[in-house]
C-alpha cells in the first residue's frame, strides 16, 4: 500500500444487516474530521454504472468488478472509499482484496432471521413468496467471510459502538487520529 | 465551482481526431507537475463500467451519463479529470456541463477526410463498407460544438503546441502555474 492510497472500507453482509446504516454514520464522522471520503452504495450504483445488471452469478460478479474499478480510481488518489454492497461470494471479496491495496473487509454480521424480521425494504417477504429469485440468503448463497479485517454485530451492538470500532481500526492502520 | 472541485477537461471530436493522443501528452505534463489527475478513456470504459452498451442514441447517452458520474466522483474530491470520448451530441455535452462544475469543453477539431485518411483503427474503412453501422461521421451525426472552451486543430498544429494551449487555459482558469 502506497502512502497515497486511500483505505477502501468494504462492508459485506446480508440485505438488511446494517451495512449502509453503519457506513453512513461512519461517513459523517470522517467528513467531520475533514477526510476526503466517498460512499459507494450498491443499491445506488445499480441505478447508474451498474444499470442493467441482474442477479445471476455473472451479473453479480460484473457488478462487483465495476465497484472495484470505481474504488480503485478514487483510492489511488488518496480518497477514502466506503463500499456498501452484499458481496456474497468469496471470489468477489478475494478479487477486491487483490485489486485494492487499501482494502479492509468489514463483515456486517447479523443472523438471517434478524435481517428477515427487520425486512426494511420488504424484500425478504417477496423472496419467501418466490416473487424474487436469486435473493441472497434465500435463493442464493451468502458465503460467510473467513478472515474479515473487522466484524461488527448489528444485532448485539449499536451503531455508535460499531462506528467506534471501525474508527479505532482506521486509526491503528493509518496512524492518524480519529475524531473523539 | 467550489475551491475543491477539480477541472474536467472533456475532449470531444471524431474518432481519430487526436483526442486520446493529446490527452495522454497532457496527462504526462500534469503528472510531472505533481497534479492528481485521471484520464477516462471512452474506449477503455466500454470494457468496464460501460460494458454491454452499444451505439444507439440511448446507449450513447447512457455511456456519457456514466462517464459524467465517474467524473463527478473524482472531480468533487479535487482530482483533475480528463475525458476522451467522441461525445457526438450537443445534448450530451450540455448534460456534462450542467452536472460538472469544473467542465471545460475541448473541441478536437479535425476534418472528417483527415480522420478517415489516418484511420488508425481501421474503423472508417469498415464503416464505409457498412460493416459498422452508427459510426460517428458516417452513419451517425457529429454535432459540432458551438461554444467550446478550447479548440485545438490536430491537422494544423502539433501535439506539443496543443498541449501548451490547454496548459495556458488551465493556468489562467485556476491561477496555478503550469510546467514550463
Amino acid at each position: 500500500m502506497k502512502q497515497t492510497d486511500g483505505l477502501v472500507l468494504w462492508f459485506t453482509g446480508l440485505s438488511g444487516a446494517g451495512k449502509t446504516t453503519t457506513a453512513r454514520a461512519l461517513l459523517q464522522e470522517l467528513l467531520e474530521a475533514g477526510e476526503k471520503v466517498e460512499l459507494l452504495d450498491g443499491d445506488e450504483l445499480r441505478a447508474t454504472v451498474c444499470k442493467g445488471l441482474g442477479f445471476s452469478r455473472e451479473d453479480r460478479l460484473e457488478n462487483i468488478r465495476r465497484i472495484v474499478y470505481l474504488s480503485k480510481l478514487l483510492s489511488r488518489n488518496g480518497i477514502t472509499v466506503m463500499v456498501s454492497a452484499i458481496t456474497p461470494y468469496r471470489e468477489m471479496r478475494e478479487y477486491a482484496r487483490k485489486e485494492l491495496p487499501g482494502y479492509v473487509e468489514i463483515f456486517v454480521d447479523c443472523p438471517l432471521e434478524e435481517c428477515e424480521r427487520r425486512d426494511v425494504k420488504g424484500l425478504y417477504a417477496k423472496a419467501r413468496k418466490a416473487e424474487l429469485s436469486h435473493f441472497t440468503g434465500i435463493g442464493d448463497p451468502y458465503e460467510v467471510p473467513e478472515q474479515p479485517d473487522i466484524i461488527i454485530r448489528t444485532h448485539v451492538d449499536d451503531v455508535d459502538s460499531n462506528v467506534s470500532l471501525i474508527l479505532d481500526y482506521i486509526s491503528a492502520k493509518t496512524g492518524r487520529g480519529t475524531p473523539s
